[in-house]
């Protein structure tokens, strides 16, 4: 990961000058929430939160910007002294990754002093928002192919080097089950999977040469790609080769289909390898791949067995961007609050309360202020004191078996990928205070 | 930026396992296309290129690494001790950065032994697809907004670090101004541009405070924030604030907008400014802005100078991905080619070449074999050669020229964002070469 300081605005730093020459250094509350979800998604899933922990608790200015800093003459020498000892020492309450969550629920809170929580809110929003992002496009492709295994195809078209690993990890949290990407697999634990690339068919004079290398170099369950020229011509190849293979102990896993109508060609294909009496080799098909056309073949008993998904989840391509906002909600003690047309913010320290039906799904969620006494589980949860990691933070694993439990526990129109249907009420509470700080000239006390 | 080696897809180790075991090392050659443009891109502007050459040349599996790989169990001992010397040695050429392009032409060919040649493929087309995205992008902006400051704001809904710090380079490529993310300040020279948040203004007691503490301490012209509460309000209290500030030597140099109509917010702001003699005092704005937004103001006459652009450039929002591809077309002196449905290639090492209109504008391309003698200008050039870069290639401040120029030479239509309407040919040596290699059994000679 590339030095950290100055992954910010010019922003950032141009206020917290001013911070620093007027004192402005006491404790601040920020919270990270989505505004408004999009018609294509009615639920999120947190992810994200490991990566905004270690970015605060590796927080620094190194040397090396330090001097660029000096150099580009646009702050003054005083200041830039203070941010070369500048670490996070603040607090970090958040929902724990693979929670569920709706519009206006603040997803992590950040309370330090006012410097550093505003310093960090670039970055913090840069990995909360991406991560969330593919994890809840993920979740959806999950929700569509129930039982099928589901392969992270994406590094290519991803928006960069982190935006493929971090999205390979987002997936995996979401239900995925393997990624095509080596960093991530080596970086996260994840499952590594991968097949050949036409390149590698056309680089040989026959198909039937590139299928028996590949298998017998590897000595392992293969899976071929039988695409290259003509689908079934290829499947064909494959299921002359099997017998022979298996008679060296070496075994065809699946074939994949990369191109055309790929229902047809997995149903001929199927068909063709049922002939031979190959029902134990799958098929796993890839190819511009999204939640709705996994549903259909799921729906339409397509004989898919797995899918590669690449660009439309590692750039949720649908909704590259959702609505999300860092803002400060008390400052000195006291609720603030911004009421930029369509932009206005609920103030003070917020919980978010769930309440469950009594088959256990999600019923429906209240926003409160903290020191309000209501109902429900509570969402947001210490991760980070005076700076340090609260200790048995969930490991991936944890993470990615706490968001099966929470697609499990979705309404049933949102596991069928329809609209936001889980009402959010704002709290008396927050409202009273929103009131009063409208009505009044001064902020208002806050929590 | 993080180690190379395993910013791959698992596929190509795979395959490179299988071309070590068969001795096939002969000379490769794939090229980098995009396959269609979609309706929103009228044209590309290539990007990404100087990258993909630090990539190349510095590529190799460090220690670690290789001890994972090892661990893991996919490769045999053998493979890998091949991996740990393996370095890039091969031939680039190349569209310089900052050229449009259309669909189907070459915009970087590898030559290389097929291993070398195979395994960059992922990283390759993840740098250049991204680069050459969002400069297509900021192009847009820039033709829609001529005359205006343009400014990046993207960093905090980038796709993770790396997608916000090349995105800043291809929109100052494209034509942007600055950007507002301080690290590709710092890697790139761009220049940063910041003014301040929301937080910063609800932190102070009142916007007067903040207006005045902001432009105090920085003791240079300042950009004022005006949305928070109210924007007319401020902007009269910013004008009572500018003849106080002069008299001290201090500049307001612009006001912000950032939500509403910003049209009509723009016209009442301009109003109150000029009302109170301060003609000086632009006005820049930012929120959910795109090219289309941009192009109706100006077009409208909004009294706006400057525009803050973010979401929809980094991400790319109408068009997150592009449909683009990297494919052998030639193989130990036998040109290649695929013939999936729907995504067939044009086989042999190409060229492209450009012809004008007489006033100077784009007027057709012809792609064409390499050995075939076409008329135009060639718009491939040597990048690299046995793995070192070439000298004398563009600086970044030359191809962000070159691009310019490129804009300038755009048939008019595509300069007002319509659909593309430039011919690219296809030459008849690549046409009956590609009949050839249907028609036979085995590949044809490639040039």
């Amino acid at each position: 990961m590339m030095a950290q300081g100055l992954l910010t605005d010019a922003y950032e730093l141009a206020m917290l000058e001013v911070y620093h020459a007027h004192g402005m250094n006491e404790t601040a509350s920020f919270e990270l929430f989505f505004r408004t979800l999009p018609p294509e998604r009615g639920f999120l899933l947190a992810a994200g939160l490991e990566q905004a922990l270690a970015y605060l608790e590796s927080l620094q200015f190194n040397d090396g910007e330090l001097a660029w800093l000096s150099e580009s003459g646009l702050f003054s020498s005083e200041f830039l002294e203070t941010l070369a000892t500048l670490r996070f020492t603040g607090d970090v309450d958040a929902m724990p990754e693979g929670t569920v969550f709706f519009a206006n629920e603040p997803v992590l809170r950040i309370t330090a002093p006012l410097p550093q929580a505003q310093l960090v809110e670039t970055r913090l929003l840069n990995l909360v928002h991406f991560q969330t992002l593919i994890a809840s496009k993920a979740a959806r492709i999950v929700l569509a192919a129930p039982g099928k295994k589901l392969v992270d195809f994406g590094l290519r078209r991803a928006h960069g080097a982190e935006a493929g690993v971090l999205a390979a990890r987002a997936a995996y949290l979401a239900g995925f089950s393997a990624t095509a990407t080596l960093q991530a697999a080596r970086q996260f634990g994840i499952p590594a999977s991968g097949t050949m690339a036409h390149s590698f068919v056309q680089a040989h004079d026959s198909e039937a040469a590139a299928f028996e290398h590949f298998t017998r170099v590897h000595k392992r369950p293969a899976t071929l790609l039988i695409d290259t020229y003509d689908t079934e011509h290829a499947a064909s190849i494959a299921a002359q080769l099997a017998p022979k293979l298996e008679a060296a102990g070496l075994h065809i896993n699946a074939v994949r289909l990369d191109s055309g109508d790929l229902a047809a060609h997995a149903r001929a294909v199927r068909a063709i390898l049922d002939e031979a009496d190959l029902q134990h080799i799958g098929i796993f098909a890839s190819g511009g791949l999204d939640e709705l056309m996994l549903q259909s073949y799921c729906r339409d008993g397509v004989p898919i067995d797995g899918f590669g998904i690449g660009t439309n989840l590692t750039t949720s391509s649908d909704v590259p961007a959702l609505d999300c906002a860092y803002k400060l909600q008390a400052y000195a003690g006291r609720a603030r609050r911004k009421r930029s047309e369509g932009k206005a913010t609920w103030p003070g320290c917020k919980h978010v309360y769930r309440h469950y039906t009594e088959a256990g799904r999600i019923a429906h969620d209240i926003v409160a202020l903290r020191e309000e006494e209501i109902a429900g589980e509570p969402l947001l949860r210490p991760a980070m004191r005076g700076g340090k990691r609260v200790p048995g933070l969930p490991s991936l694993a944890q993470s990615r078996a706490r968001a099966a439990a929470a697609l499990a526990q979705l309404p049933e129109p949102l596991r069928q990928l329809g609209r936001a249907c889980v009402r959010v009420d704002i709290s008396p509470g927050i409202r009273s205070l929103a009131a009063a700080l409208d009505a009044g000239d001064a902020p208002c006390r806050a929590s």
